[in-house]
This record gives structure tokens, C-alpha cells and sequence, in this order.
């Protein structure tokens, strides 16, 4: 399998000195990645996680899988300014939206099977000029005139171990969220996260539940009309195309274990409605990924920690399943 | 002590077996409690649950203490019909809403020490007149002439082992939620939770988390502005009068076992982001509790379940938890 192309994030957080942890605790299990990132960056995270680390610089990321086994395979992305952990500066913007940049181009080109992106700081990078609401939005954009089969997304989904959750909104004010809420938008979101389902999570029949967005699930029209108006009329005409997919059900019933076991995934009608269940249940280990583009992308499910950045304590089990997530996906789309 | 006063809830429902099982399963520390409920239809949910029970009818509060240890204390109102299990009907409304009235007349008379109402289904209760959003606020009602020293609620809490949440809006449509939350009340709920943290669980410096409206808090503004406007200006009131509050904080980074460790309450700023974390870590022992209440009240953290109504298999958890906890805040207020 070509490597997983990883995208540096905000060298200023935990990003860089996670991907060197994930290296240095690979198992023949792990999918070969390389870095797209500042070298010198990547050794000082090496040093400052208090690792012996061989960087290697490599000019092509076919010659990742190669390097993997003994060295950290990094595609040389420099840096404008040396990075200081925990204080991140717009002067790296360029060089942080570059690695995603290059990270989807290498997918292009047939060089690199999945991006996996390490997180980046918005903040920082509108500073800098940077428009999109997110990573979700921004990858979606470089990948917008490559051609696709399935449904479009972008749609962003969160998952554990025994919980998938996708989003019909991402992010939105709350106050905006109702007026988001189409017909047309939470059928699309539901057709992305069922074809999805079968294609990168190889379930045959999956089952999804959609989420209400009123407390009781709108309680009969009488907290809001949302559900009867457009969330269950979605239901109805895509179970009636053969899907398994359920009306409307009250968000705060949906993710005790029992509940969890009934279904394959949820979708979320806003933002704090999937992830607060989700990091509720797993806060260190949850995956992050992009349903509806032509291309593979995960992401770890947290974001820069610029508060413990450079102290080598960053947990790296939620990057370590990305990198899982990314590759079982690309090998189950290439075969 | 006085005894807690029980009210049935909807006899379709899964309540009164749950109060029968938990008279069965009581044990020395269990807290005597008395149903206010038919008491023919209490003996044929024990009988459905298949429990050899002593039902014994009392004709006023103070004998339910006498009696609970050797049958289960029925303060007798009758039903207009026979419940059937799992089909509601509205002729048994005034019942229900009149066990209710009857636990908070049994407080303000002195003879009960605190209500644990049993789970009603409001739409039943709306076909019969009911006009409360629901039992929260309807209880309020029922006590709001009584003086209080404290801040006055109703505020809605819902409480399990190592977490405590309480809501500044309730039974609201989303849409709708960032209108209803002004300064007075996010201010007047936070200053019901902490004396209530102080008054009713004992702790001496509560340490309260203000749980963001947006996603990611806003993100300074660009995802909604109620945190800057509303939440962080109250915060920072309280704070100046010596309270430990904090900002509007991400709420799906709030509920993972190290975020729960560092705070005595979050205050969520609607129905279902409190419900969804409480419900996905603890589906069936979490704790309703009534806040700012010149009386105390509480209530299991689930629904009817007419799904599963005579069937004996309902968690009786949450109840138990219900009656223990609103025994130890009677005794805190009395002392």
C-alpha cells in the first residue's frame, strides 16, 4: 500500500511531537506515513518528547514505506519562523495551510493512499488571511473538482470504539442551526453517512439514527417542529428507498451502551450534539474523519493542546487510530 | 425524620413497580417513603412483578414511618380507571396531577420531608387540561408562595456519581434557546446552582463550569457572540463577588472523566447538552433534582417507559437514587 500523508498541523502544539511518538511506538502493524512538515521541527519534537529519533528527509513520498522502518519519513516543508511550543504564531500560517496543500496534491498524484492532518489552530491561521470554518471545509475545497461517485460531502464524522457519529451541521452559531436545517441538506448529509457506511465501514445494511434537534424529540410539534417538518420526512423517503434509517430520536437517549448497540451510527443535527457524547466516552482515543470526498482524510479528535505542547505528555491514541481509520478505509476503497 | 412523600406518576408507566421493587429491596439505610397512589393499583404492580407484597393503606403521612418496614405506606387516591400498562389515558390525569399536588400538601403541612415524583407523560396530561411544560415547573407552581431565603429556581439538575449538571433553559425548542438566555438568567441560575451546592450538598467553595452555547465557545465570535455577550460578563460578576465560576467553556470537552474531576457542577445552557452526557455515562442511575425550591424534590432520571410497563424488567436505579439523595438534602436543610 502507498504511505498515509500526515500534515504537520500547528507546529507551535502537540501535533509534531505525537506523529514522532506514534513513529517511535509502531508495530508492524502500522500503516508506513510520512510528515509533511519543517525537518528541524520534527527533530525538536523528537528531543523534547525525550526520544531518539532518526529524521529522513525524504524528496518523494514513494520512498516513505522504505525509509519507515528506520527513520521518520518526512516531506521537507520549512517553516518561516522556529516554532516555540504553546505560542503559535500567523507567521507559520503559510507553511501550516502548505502541508495540507501538499498532502492532498500527493493523494492526487497517486503518491499517498490517505491524508491524515494533525491539528491546526484557526485562530492562527485567519490571522493570516485563511476563510474556511475548519479543516473539514478546507480539504473538501482542494478536492472539489475530482471526480467521485458516491454522495458529496464534506460531512464530518466522529468515531470510537462502538460509536460513529456524523454531523449535519458543523460550525454554526447554535442560534443558526434550525435555519441550516433543510430537507435538502439533512437528506444529502444521510446519504453521504449511509453510502459511507457501506463503502469505507463495509456494512452491508448499516442502520442509522437520526437525531432529533428539540429536547423530546420535538415532543409532538409542541418544542419545535424541525422533526416532523424535515428530519422524519428524510426518514420516510430514504427507508422507503430500502434504507434502514429511523425517524427522529430524542438526542439525550441515544448513547448509553444499550442504545449504542442498536445502531451503526447517529447523525447529529449540530456541532456539541455529536461531540459531546463522543468525547464523554473517549476523550483521548476518538477519530475524526471526512465522509463524501474523493479522497481519504482522518484527523486526531482533539486540538493543538497548545498548553502542554512541548512537555511530552500529548496522549497519541486518538492520531494512532486516524492512522488506523485512514488506512483500513483506503485499502477498502482500492479493492 | 419525616418520611418522603412519593407521588405515582402515570400508573401505565413503569413507576409504580419501580417504588414497589425498591420497597422490596430496601434496606436499613433506605429512607421510609409512602406512595401517594391507588393503592389496588400498587398491589397488582407488585403483583406483576411477581413480588410478594404488603401493601397497607395509611390515612395520614406520620404512619407511613411505622408501617414501611413491614408493608409499603399508600396514601389511597383512587384512579378514574383501571391503569393498563403501557396505554396511557387521559381519564387518569386529575390523579395523577392530584398525587402531586397531595406529595407537595403533605410538605408545606410538615408531614413529608421531601417529594420524589414519579415519571408522568406529559402529553396524556395535555389532553386533560395540564398546561406545565412539565414537572419542574409545575411543582414550582405549586410552592412558589412559600418563603425561601435562598435565590428561587426552578432549576433543573440532573446529578449521577462524579457529575452534576444543571440547565439555565429547559423544555425549549433549539431554535429558540439563545433568545431565552439573557444575563438575568444565566445570572439567576448560576446563583441558584451555587447555593444549592453550598445549602443542599455541603460544599463549602463550590467550583462551577459555565458550559458554552456554540461550538469550540464561540471561537471568539466567530461562531456566535452569546458567549462574549451573555455567559462571560455573568461569569465574571460572580467571580468579583467571590465565587469560583468560570468562563463559557467548549461543552464537548467537558465531560470526560479528568474535565468531571475538576469541577463540583456545569451549568449547560440547554436540555440536551446536560442530558446527552449524563444519559451516554449513566443511563440508568442519574438523579433529577429540582433546584431553588422552597421544598425538595426529586425524581428518577427516565420516562414512563410504557415500552416495558409491567413487564418487571425497569432499572430501579435511578428511583433509588432518586429517594437517597433527596433524603440526605432534607436532612442538610433541617440541620
Amino acid at each position: 500500500m502507498r504511505p498515509l500523508a500526515v500534515s504537520m498541523g500547528d507546529p507551535a502544539g502537540v501535533g509534531l511531537e505525537i506523529a514522532v511518538r506514534a513513529w517511535t511506538q509502531r508495530t508492524a502493524a502500522t500503516a508506513p506515513f510520512f510528515l509533511i512538515a519543517d525537518a528541524a521541527a520534527v527533530q525538536r519534537a523528537g528531543a523534547c518528547a525525550g526520544l531518539a529519533l532518526g529524521v529522513h528527509a525524504i524528496d518523494a513520498p514513494q520512498r516513505a514505506t522504505a525509509v519507515f522502518a528506520t527513520a521518520l519519513p518526512v516531506l521537507h516543508t520549512p517553516l518561516a519562523q522556529q516554532e516555540i511550543p504553546g505560542a503559535p504564531t500567523p507567521a507559520n500560517a503559510a507553511a501550516i495551510i502548505g502541508a495540507i496543500e501538499r498532502g492532498v496534491a500527493t493523494i492526487r498524484a497517486g503518491e499517498a493512499a490517505a491524508l491524515v492532518t494533525l491539528p491546526i489552530a484557526k485562530a492562527t491561521l485567519y490571522a493570516a488571511g485563511f476563510r474556511h470554518p475548519g479543516h473539514t471545509e478546507f480539504v473538501a475545497e482542494l478536492c472539489a473538482d475530482m471526480p467521485d461517485a458516491g454522495p458529496r460531502g464534506p460531512v464530518m464524522m466522529l468515531a470510537t470504539s462502538g460509536l460513529r457519529v456524523a454531523l449535519a451541521t458543523i460550525h454554526a452559531p447554535l442560534a443558526e442551526v434550525s435555519a441550516l436545517l433543510t430537507r435538502a441538506r439533512v437528506e444529502q448529509t444521510a446519504r453521504v453517512v449511509l453510502h459511507a457506511l457501506r463503502a469505507d465501514f463495509g456494512l452491508a445494511t448499516p442502520r442509522l439514527v437520526l437525531a432529533a434537534l428539540n429536547p423530546h424529540a420535538g415532543e409532538g410539534g409542541a418544542l419545535g417542529r424541525e422533526e416532523i417538518e424535515i428530519i422524519n420526512p428524510v426518514a420516510a423517503l430514504l427507508r422507503a428507498e430500502g434504507f434502514s434509517i429511523t425517524d427522529a430520536r430524542p438526542a439525550d437517549t441515544l448513547f448509553h451502551a444499550d442504545a449504542r448497540a442498536s445502531y451503526d451510527a447517529v447523525l447529529a443535527m449540530y456541532h456539541d450534539q455529536g461531540l459531546i457524547p463522543i468525547k464523554a466516552l473517549d476523550f483521548w482515543g476518538a477519530t475524526n474523519l471526512t465522509l463524501g470526498l474523493p479522497i481519504v482524510r482522518t484527523s486526531p479528535d482533539h486540538g493543538t493542546g497548545f498548553d502542554i505542547a512541548g512537555k511530552g505528555i500529548a496522549h497519541i491514541g486518538s492520531f494512532v487510530a486516524a492512522l488506523q481509520m485512514a488506512a483500513d478505509i483506503a485499502q477498502r476503497r482500492a479493492a
